[in-house]
């Protein structure tokens, strides 16, 4: 995105930035299109209103597109919960896991941005924004996001280690995010993906909900009023209530804690691998991705190379 | 998962324990997601019914999913249909097999304990046990059931044989269970997996019913009275009457006698093997698998192996 | 099946027999397996009747199963028209093709009895018998028969073609037959297969009036007397009237026409191969099997091998 | 289709014209089945109209099966704007684009007329003709088809890369051209594809409107009042007024615009290569296909082989 301004003594740094912008700029499309896709399958058109397998299959849809383009640029995260696990894995490093956080967000709010623009007004009026049903209790909430997302790592784990196959992950992750929404959407209108709930929630002025006080009230009866008709899977054909009170951190700590389960089952269970802890700490702090960098060419495309990262990995399986 | 207490004399006892408890584990982690999506798509949420077509894309799905995470470590039977089959198959010892129907027993027990925990009261109701519809004889249950779970273990074998394809069979068991769903829903609610049928069942407190009684009757009714809504596959509107009080072992009965023949004929008929019955014999009791574990370092992390029996299998056909 | 008494002269015969009697039973149980699933998606239980998205669907995953169970034994063609299609490309002798077809026949009737025998009476009156739509001309039945089956049959080729992949073509024929269904049985309920047809009109007792009489009309009305509602995609309501009295020789002419269309177009334009007209003679005659069976040992049972015929054109190829 | 009159002077052009005739049939007939399945999947039979889900989901299996069956032929563009995204990728000289794209509308006017008459006459009144919706401005719709197609071309280019993969792209392009309708039907009717807009307005002689004058009004009021019920996905029930003479040029502007700029995402930022701008130059005049096919013998068979053009982006990579 912006490599300028390399300084001779900060050269390293700068040969990272430049290996991994276009990791950023991978994440940021990738991210962009799963919301725009994703988040636009659950527009409310009064006259053909998305059913719960309409839009979990949209869903599948998208993610398997947007994991097919860019697997091989960024890894195909697409997901803060997903970067996480990737992190607590120690298959990336810190400096880039904040990275593409931040490129997943601002992806989701262009994303969302971008369906807000092309939709006509009073069907685009929630833009889809997830909410907790009401009759599910905020505990609920959280262990749904959590076994949902639980098993989305589980598989997104199991469909990229180079130790299991080589192929695409495309199909088999959609299957898996299709699969969340196709039993999430009744709870908590599905997240699985902070930076999912994150756009829209900041394209209908509902930021400061979202990060600051916890409540979905304020826009969501005139939302209502309006005349929009409800999603056809709200259990109890009310929306409005205390149930939306409920802290959409929710959003957040479900994804999380899930996906961090996942890392560990998979990482350290079902699939162990050997690093040392001297290999993890470097991993995390990304000096083995600056020695990296210096080893080789920075500019050299390997056909069939997996992004930079997993190579990093591979190469201490191997050594 | 308790690999402690390795006594002097059992070290081959204690060792061929900690190569197949990662493989439990697998198992209970797999059956247990299974039940938890699989059964939660059949949940009957007012506003939004699901469609049988519905249940059986989740059903495919979560399966597929499972299949993904777990078949490099035990195989991914999820069903102990399947394990039986691979047991009559020679591909896995009879402690093996035991071993893994209590985990998936455990596992579909917990699963549906975790999705009554986090489902609204009124709506959990019946979790979506396995009953024979009303005009559906116990012998067209029972034959229904034999033949979805024979196409089923068909296509495990024909998707995990080592002889036809290294890929993933994540997609293909999918695709099966979803096509007995299809069918079995109009019949049986299909279950083709005595797991996916007990666990539900003990956690909705029919555990006697189900085991001992052979009658459905009891708690059936008043979760109509409650005002749930039918299942819109219901042949006839009614779901009360004499028919609940057919023997639910047809979910046990069913799916085993498939499962044995199925591995019958793609063993015996379509796909042959050569192995002496002397072989068969040391597979059946587990002597293969303590040679195996004696004859090579149990913590070694092959990338792209087998599970354990697979791999004793292959031997043999080398030999 | 029965390969008992091989006399002295007839040793090659046997030997022949013995290859491909494996074979006739795959094709056998395909088909079987394939009507059973396939035709039971379009029973009418009237209170969830099935929609067209969700019979393309099953008869996808049917085609998916059979074909990922039998396609290393029998090539799993699962269809007359497919056997015919290569049969015209010089793929497999005639004997083959006939004894195929014979096999089909039987399975289809089997499948279609098994069918009929666990359905409650009043939803398996007509066993989901293809007929042409009440609008829809004889004309544009054929013709739209013969187009979806020039698909499937360039799809089969596609996906067989041992000079384009080597992977499981299971999920490719599984789309090919869903894409015909979605658009066919709104003109003539599908066939694309005329086993498919035949089966069930067997079971229904209108043998003769499908092979001799070309009137469906018989016992149609009393169905629909007998209170079973028409499906959803009957186009105006009404199937009783003239055009039941269209030839269904339309479920044999144009699979057939098709199928052929279909091989010429890939065997001698798209992929067209090297083989002379001699060595066409002897593959349709089965000479080149005979030699193939004489100069191997024909109970080994190679791993990976493609089924016999398929790799008697390899050896062409190379050769 | 007809290679004749290779004089001696125009032996090299001849040549090429060989080469390239088959994928150009391979284009026509593909394109021309795209729009026979995927139009047809739209048209609105009184007893079961199509939802969206079950045309995209048509779509998605109508795309499968074309870039299965000719993606080794002709790489399997069925699109003007996919064929133009090769072209400005450097992977196709400007005469083969050009002769592509006219076997593309030719086979999408094909295809239509033959839909066209086999459909019953009121049923085929609009012939599923791409409309934008009421309230959707012309930049909306512009928009809309300008990301959809975006998506699509992206997913092209990373499913048929050499350097990523050697699957066949079959389902994850179709996968795409179904994610593209979810969204794009409620909006624009989802075109993606200039051919697939073209072929149906000519048939249902709306040649010049789509063409000159940019008006649909004239036919599409006759057809609403002749009784066809409006689909499902019509936002507001009224498809009659202002929006009808929006420029139909939307459906040639955005799906253009957003294959190039997807190319140049694609081949520029996220899998850059390494041609010259002499080598680019040589592409897209096409002389460099003329020295393949001089140094080569064009009759040859090659198993596994790429399309001609690929496989000459590969010799410059290698190189």
């Amino acid at each position: 995105m912006e490599p300028g301004g390399c300084g001779l003594a900060r050269r390293l740094g700068c040969r990272l930035w430049m290996a991994i912008s276009k990791a950023l700029f991978a994440e940021f499309l990738a991210t962009g299109l799963y919301v725009f896709f994703g988040v636009g399958s659950a527009m409310r058109w009064p006259s053909a209103l998305p059913s719960v397998l309409q839009i979990a299959i949209t869903f599948n849809l998208a993610t398997a597109m947007v994991v097919q383009v860019t697997w091989k640029t960024s890894g195909a995260h697409v997901n803060p919960a997903v970067t996480l696990a990737f992190l607590v894995g120690s298959q990336i490093s810190l400096p880039r896991a904040v990275a593409y956080m931040a490129a997943q967000l601002a992806g989701a709010i262009v994303g969302a941005a971008l369906l807000y623009g092309i939709t006509p007004g009073d069907i685009r009026e929630t833009l889809a924004v997830n909410v907790v049903q009401s009759r599910v209790s905020a505990g609920q909430a959280v262990a749904v996001e959590l076994v949902l997302t639980l098993q989305l790592v589980l598989c997104v784990f199991a469909s990229t280690d180079s130790r299991q196959t080589s192929a695409s992950p495309a199909a088999m992750i959609g299957t898996s995010v299709a699969l969340g929404h196709l039993i999430g959407v009744y709870f908590t209108g599905c997240s699985m993906n902070p930076a999912r709930s994150f756009g829209p929630a900041v394209i209908v002025g509902k930021f400061e909900v979202h990060w600051l006080q916890g409540s979905w009230e304020t826009k969501s009866a005139p939302g209502k009023q309006a005349g929009v008709p409800q999603p056809p899977y709200d259990p109890d054909g009310s929306q409005a209530g205390a149930h939306f009170s409920l802290p959409p951190q929710i959003f957040w700590v479900g994804p999380l804690t899930g996906a961090v389960l996942a890392s560990l089952i998979y990482n350290f269970i079902l699939f162990p691998d050997t690093k040392t802890l001297a290999q993890r700490l470097a991993i995390l702090t990304g000096t083995s991705e600056m020695e990296k960098v210096e080893g080789e060419e920075p500019q050299k495309n390997e056909p069939q190379s997996n992004p930079g990262d997993t190579k990093m990995e591979n190469m201490f399986q191997i050594a």
